[in-house]
């Protein structure tokens, strides 16, 4: 560690403690940038830094050219603290179980697939402009396939949507496909080939781990943090023994923590992927839910033309629409052809029932709608999680749809799901998220759902099922 | 060739003579097979050959325990003669030019893209079909991924659309998945690893030769017959000389030429896939375009489980969809999981909507408003070729969307594409059909389209630019 971050860190813990001890309240101002600068003798870097990553785990708020504001008290929210071990890459290889687990835990629910309440307004809205699309079709439309890029007014919405985000992007840098999951496939495929090594975060998403078995890549895992991410430090170490080729990351609320990696993690990443030459695969899925300002995606600052941005709209809007959206940097040619050999086009009524509710401002209204129902959400879960027995510890994400629990040593969530199925139960074990068996006594719990009582019990039942000593 | 063949040839020109010379006159019959048999002192099995070719080239019909039956006098149509070189395998590079006429002549069209005339009323009831999914929509079902084997009813429906056609199947073979490019690709992707030998159809499918060029895969042509498809005695030399892991065949209205493999050689292919354990890609997307009577799949006679059955409703109701199916085979497992880590699922409404317009025969009653209205396309197309000038040569598919053209020598259709595009006109050239620069004289016309005044000019246009020497 260099020294300019042990003074963040210095600064950081002062300042926490000061929430603690409510030197200053619920809803009260810190001190200034620069009477921070002043009082403990650091530079205007540093201060950032440090109330960035306060602002990062939730505990204060920047409000415009008035300063940060405290708006959470840290209790006794204990971050989790298992760091992954670095290994040399390796194969993927996973067992039957993990993918039974992946299979079911897609939905990121406690309880079996069981369609109730209401259906979103916002999610109306999109069916209705997907009824008005079809019921618009005309002659002989029928009879032909979309270019394979994409509807060119999809795009275009999309462009529009990501300019907001600090992304300046053209209709014709994107291509449109079938979900983030396609998305990841067409990115690795285009810029790796067989026997390569991809670095991936840990604990990271399974559905990368899946994909890099199917297409024999190797994997290392590069230790992530619940509060900042992929640990570039470690990068550094990992790209200095092994030859990386490229990297998936999802800077913006990395399942299963909701991580938020911060600018100056960013430009460093950017600065190590130019040294080594790696190729970035950005998973931005998670940006839209985020609960206060949406974040530039790594995307933005890709002056190289080396982040291949993935997203969709399955956890924004609805997993059943299918439709995501890729930009492919150099490989944007290749991931065009891929599509092309591999799926030839995309439903073009669907893509303009998506653009139109776009178009129209239904789509910002359904984000905003959506943050306040899942700022609850997470705060029932973690207040929920706080009650449970014994040293329990659990990230506070401020976007994402889950949060990363950490159990005491010695208890086994693997072994626990197929107890928890046979109470209807479904669980996201921690060793899904890795391939070498790590995180034991880690689970994912989703915040995505409602806490129906249903939902409260299944929560309270998984609480005595994997804290219960006996 | 053998004698069998030897006789069951003299005995179909000697029938087609008689139907030319009007022995038999249009619509009426045949004598009967032992009459035949007596007559020519052949077996019933050379009868039965000669008879089906007879019925492949579209000139007579089976009627049901009545016998056959003159249905086409084949005034000057003539049959297209060049066939494939037989080359050693090797890995395909397909030109930009290529790439480019792929992307536009998808679209089955000889003029650039223009929705005209009425929506077909099955398209319209399927769009209605799944606007009443989209509202019957619940709750938070939305937030749920699909299996991703795909709807369970909609399989249910095509199980039962197949197992009509004579082959029983159940809906945990199935797995939907985006179109027949995509199962195509997941197929290969399942039985072949990168640097295997795939055998193909010569001419044959341009978008198999470009995903087969993706994957790495090595391409050998196999001469196919515009009237009985690839020709298998061929296959064998191929086989002999080559270590071949796959065969991508369409046995039924194979693309450019619509050919129909008959039973006997399909018994013949499947007896030389066992004796070198080869993997079979049944690409089945034409069968619901047939003329007459839908025939079975190959997959029906599959005994050992190693035809992997791939289609879609593109050819038979919408290109838009994009839904399709496959039947796996051994690899069925494997296919899932790749569907699974390269899409996920498919769109669940989508697939509900399209499950229902089958369950109340909605689709049943558009392939028969189909036929009808196919068979008029075909039949003006094959008129307007003869009477192009010179030895103009054209297959009489029963089946597909379209028919190979063959002009005399010298003519070169690919360097007439770019000259033919200045007069918005899209031309499928042949070389687009074969890796190794073949059928520079031929092209494929599609009868997809109504002859509208506009097209019927174009096609004639089209005559000049092709066969004009200046």
């Amino acid at each position: 560690m260099n020294s300019s971050e042990y003074r963040y860190q210095i600064l950081e813990n002062w300042l926490l403690q000061g929430i603690r001890e409510q030197r200053w309240g619920l809803g009260e101002k810190l001190p200034s940038i620069r009477e921070l600068c002043k009082q403990q003798n650091v530079s205007k870097a540093t201060v950032l830094h440090a109330l960035s990553r306060l602002e990062a785990q939730g505990l204060v708020e920047a409000k415009s050219k008035a300063g940060y504001f405290v708006r959470l008290q840290p209790t006794a929210v204990k971050r989790p603290q298992s760091r992954a071990r670095i290994e040399a890459p390796r194969l993927a290889n996973i067992s039957d179980l993990l993918l039974d687990i992946m299979k079911r835990s897609a939905a990121f629910d406690l309880l079996p697939q069981k369609p109730t309440g209401e259906v979103p307004a916002g999610v109306m809205a999109l069916n209705r402009a997907i009824g008005r699309s079809l019921r618009r079709q005309k002659g002989s439309g029928y009879q032909y396939y979309d270019e394979p890029a994409g509807d060119a007014g999809l795009r275009e919405q999309l462009a529009q949507h990501n300019i907001k985000r600090g992304w300046s992007v053209s209709p014709e840098q994107l291509c449109i496909i079938s979900g983030c999951q396609h998305a990841l496939f067409l990115a690795l495929m285009a810029c790796c080939k067989p026997g390569e090594v991809v670095a991936v975060e840990s604990p990271g998403f399974y559905g990368v781990l899946q994909l890099l078995e199917q297409l024999n890549l190797q994997v290392v895992e590069v230790p992530s943090s619940d509060l900042t991410g992929m640990d570039i430090d470690a990068l550094g170490e990992v790209l200095k023994r092994w030859p990386v080729r490229a990297c998936v990351v999802s800077p913006s609320f990395a399942t299963p923590s909701g991580a938020l990696m911060p600018l100056s993690a960013r430009q460093r990443f950017l600065q190590l992927a130019d040294e080594y030459d790696l190729a970035i695969v950005e998973d931005d899925i998670y940006a839209d839910t985020a609960l206060e300002r949406v974040p530039d995606p790594l995307k933005a600052l890709d002056t190289n033309n080396r982040v291949i941005l993935c997203s969709s709209f399955s956890k924004s809007l609805t997993r059943d629409l299918r439709l995501g959206w890729i930009s492919g940097a150099r490989w944007h040619e290749k991931i065009l052809h891929l599509k092309l050999v591999s799926q030839l086009a995309t439903s073009r009524f669907l893509q303009q029932g998506v653009a139109d509710f776009m178009a129209d401002g239904s789509f910002t209204t359904h984000l905003r709608r959506q943050r306040s129902y899942l700022r609850a959400n997470r705060d029932y879960l973690i207040a929920s999680l706080q009650a449970w027995p014994g040293d329990v510890r659990v990230s506070t994400p401020q976007g994402g749809l889950a949060v990363w629990v950490e159990l005491p040593e010695g208890v086994d969530t693997q072994a626990k799901y197929t107890r928890a199925l046979a109470d209807d139960i479904i669980i996201t074990p921690g060793p899904l998220f890795s391939i070498s068996g790590q995180f034991r006594n880690c689970l994912r719990i989703s915040y995505a759902h409602p806490w129906t009582e249903d939902r409260a019990k299944a929560l309270a039942c998984l609480s005595q099922l994997l804290l219960d000593a006996s």
